[in-house]
């Protein structure tokens, strides 16, 4: 049994990982923590995890989550976790984090979307948490930048399609649409049930923060940089992120086709499935689940490739691929703790 | 008062329609037809009506119809309409059909997304009924075929760029998302509860038959023919379609410019709403209302231009539409009976 | 035109005033205020009411508001009002108060269950604005304390057996079912859309505010003392009350005859509609509108009476109920601007 | 390992039995049958199972259930299950009925409810199978009747109450809230997407089938017959029932004391939570899994004791507690396979 912590632990992807954890063979949860909840008993604070745990929410302190654990899972806010973390690898722990801090190989290009980075010389030593991309470095990694959940949906619907250069990469366009569990647990007027429900929108059209992330790692598939424009949307419920994929194809290739190369790209991938040609993913089908479903579809009338990618943005985009990230890291199963069958309808 | 009929009225369109009517100035309903409930009161059917109508469903049935009504709104199936409808107007009815038979130009087109047309000939008579783009020919119109809704909202989003020629008409691509009421009342598998709450999905990419009579009027506007990729969507909620409109931008415009110029196209349409620069349209804001809102993003980076709209699917994009054209087909007011204010939350 | 104001203008029941009543012919809103949005306009704020205002928010203060308006509804929180009205009847205006601090008669049970009365002097004077109870009251009153969204719903489900003598008044239990907007529109961890969608709960068991409430008018009606088991529930959905009401029947009544005797007592009340035998209120049924669907059933198994009441907890619940009862102090039509036709679905 | 078949797959307690198996370390699923889809890939039919299982759907036949399982889950409509069973009782499997036909001890109940029961002798050796209460019994049978989840969400709720005579049996009062997904996943006009969402209502007032199993199994707690008033409700989201029990007590007991009861009836069962004092169930925090969380207070003001369940109508409600049969009657482990944390939110 590997000790690890969750830090920042009462936000969805906190919770998420504790749900995920006690399911896991040989990951135990030995410290949480949480400012605003810190002394009170975890299964009063989410009655939901009632009878998987006894554990109570502590202040974060480096050194008492050290005493306890070997490795930790930082789910704090962008900033706060730059600082928290490198005292952790201080410690000597290994590290999956949540945040936004440690995605980026370019401390210029956080700093042009996010903010001055207090330790750019970690992002050179952090890899990006993407199993399917970046799986050998992940193993030796001691710290694991996860990936945004809008990142995760949009690189793997592309990846196979430009590592096999079928599409003209000047052309990709990124619709995505989240359920807001995507906008956290903190109450904000954007977030009131009211607000969400019965009603769908875009936001930040053309200046998301994920953009940069997805054009980094589609970059790197490519060989090339890439540029892309995204649009992402607020759905009416809890989980999933769809994502709709739109580029100009080259040559003349096939549903067929693609979707065979597809299928061999992701051959060794255990939570990747790519649906047969005129089947096209539903976040329903994986809720609660690691999985990402793919369909893709050609358009011979315009030239077009349409992919279409499904997660759940808690599981896939964010808490399960972290631990996902972590088996790896600690050289077990990949899939340990993380073969949990979707919950439809 | 002008008497008119629903016929075909026991469908979330027709069912609208009787709502819309009930507050209409100079419109009365004078008879609804329906096969399925023909003997039994509207407001027994539909609760929600009981206290504004006395009406009892009958058998459709052309001269009957045509004795107690001198327009007519069909919300018939496909195919039906087109053998319904030429009754009608063989007996001096005005009509507006809400299915897509009366909607194109070319009955090829329509043989080849749909099934052959069996009343070719008036397809030449009819007007499609977008009035901000037809007001004149909608005026003076014995039959107007009633746009489809994701046609309203993609239709309304791009023709002031095309008109204006703005983007380049080969890289439209339109990605919709629509409530669940557009997929009509009749149960079937896909449209069960479960199935659809807690879940988003693609359907018929590429293939829905919607696109054509989209390119039919962006040709129109743009002066040129015009291919477009388009997605359509399932979302959690009962009402209203959000399209998402992505175009190459030509020469350099910006975002604050090509929103007066969308001002200008519309100055004189009363049931557009324009938004003000980085604000952008959400379904809430419409429901139950006449209203399409629309905003747009130049993007710089990408050299993309991306439009959002918002309509209710069952006002602007069905029944109120079909009201509005009634409207100006009669003489009348153009929002008689449609000056509702969206019911928000 | 009759000039008024709204008071607290920016939470639901604010902005479901200015909706009601720019639909209204004869009541015009000439000031609107918000310490929150000040010097914002609605528009700019509400995007629904685009087009119907160009109010904007002020800074609530009395003089100014008895300068623009001759009467007023005052949407504030609990004590807030209890300062603010009492300014307002200074100024002259007729008011309608949608909070508790006018609803009691007796300031010993407001001090029991809210907080001690600063004005109990004006709960002599001031009306409990449920009309079809109290109409000619109302219809004389400068203040009426309009009443709350579950009391609406139990009293007229309650008021023809209790009038009639036909239930055991000390064997009333409500079971009150809302949906989320009842919660207000200030984000809080409770009303975040994830906590609530998909979920379903039951709050303040025994120990609701609303239950002294109840308890009045029941008692009102019955001529004695009425004591309830009262307990209310979060449903995932905006809008609508659904209250199941349980009493043990006196003597032999039918299903028929009680509900005979409900239509009798309501004859008059233009918002009571009540449902034939068999049939029960849905509150999709009245989503938008004024209405009070009543539905009930005789259990003769075991000696009890069955009473499903249904209305939108923002309409007769709240704002359209305080219209109601500002048309009767003005001596206007009671129907005027409420003769909306409820949205389904 | 256990071979298991599953009779009638292809509803939502079908696929949830085979979600749940999917994580049980003794019970293998050999087959599933399935009229409407016999010879498709399960995962065709449902790709949220994609990776989980090979199965095809077969056509239900005894003969060949028994070569290939010697246990069986049987998930067929009334009636249909009622002539099924035996043929697989007679094959010498085990089996789980999860529909009514075998709930009930005496056949004239189930004959006034339901319709003649073609078995009436099986009645006497199946078992009611709701372990809390029936435990050792359920372990020595062959058959067992698989609870209602209504009854399930009203029995344990009342239970402890009951055995030591804390209430009065003749003024019990059953109101329950359940998601739409207890209302089958065949398509049917109420449970169409629209007619759901953003609603709710009462149905089946006083008339519900579940009404006499809640009746036997109280009468068997209490020792002396038990009648009670109960009515259904339909709640817009997926899984859940929320069950809130009324009666009046017996002597003068407190929250804690009757608690501490509760607490102590339900000490051995793995599967019951019993909140803290003014603490109550929210169908959220059992999503996915067998739990059921009861929390109660009494009011003194009332004299009456309100009693609050929650569970996931699929899971504890249905295919969750048939498994905990299963283990049961198979002498494994109670909580094989069901020790899954609930997903919230």
């Amino acid at each position: 049994m590997t000790e690890t912590a969750i830090i920042g632990a009462s936000g969805y992807t906190g919770i998420e990982l504790i749900r995920l954890l006690a399911h896991h063979p040989e990951l135990h949860v030995a410290c949480v923590t949480s400012r605003q909840y810190a002394g009170k008993k975890v299964s009063r604070v989410f009655p939901s995890l009632g009878g998987f745990t006894d554990l109570t929410f502590e202040a974060p302190d480096p050194k008492s989550v050290a005493a306890k654990a070997s490795t930790a899972f930082t789910a704090l806010p962008h900033e706060t976790a730059m600082e928290f973390v490198p005292k952790l690898l201080a410690e000597g722990l290994k590290v999956v984090d949540l945040s936004a801090d440690f995605r980026f190989r370019n401390a210029g290009v956080y700093a042009e979307w996010y903010h001055t980075h207090s330790s750019p010389e970690l992002l050179a030593q952090a890899v990006y948490g993407l199993p399917e991309l970046h799986k050998e470095d992940v193993r030796s990694a001691q710290l694991v930048g996860n990936p945004g959940c809008y990142p995760t949906s949009a690189i793997l619907a592309l990846a196979p399609l430009l590592k096999n250069r079928r599409v003209d990469v000047s052309t990709i366009i990124v619709d995505s649409k989240s359920g807001a569990s995507g906008a956290g647990r903190a109450p904000a007027q954007g977030t009131v049930f009211c607000e969400v429900n019965e009603s769908f929108k875009a936001y930040k059209v053309g200046q998301h923060r994920h953009t940069p992330e997805i054009e980094q790692e589609l970059s790197f598939v490519a060989g090339a940089p890439v540029t892309i424009t995204f649009t992402p949307h607020l759905t009416p419920m809890n989980r999933g992120i769809l994502t709709t994929v739109y580029a100009r194809i080259l040559g003349d290739p096939t549903t067929e086709g693609l979707l065979e190369e597809m299928e061999a790209f992701y051959r060794d991938e255990p939570f990747i499935r790519v649906l047969p040609p005129e089947s096209f993913p539903a976040t329903s089908n994986v809720t609660g689940s690691n999985f990402c479903d793919l369909g893709l579809r050609v358009d011979g009338r315009t030239g077009r490739v349409v992919v279409v990618s499904a997660i759940d943005n808690l599981v896939k985009g964010a808490s399960g691929q972290a631990v996902q990230n972590m088996n790896l890291m600690l050289g077990l199963e990949e899939t340990a703790g993380l073969r949990l069958v979707p919950v439809f309808p």
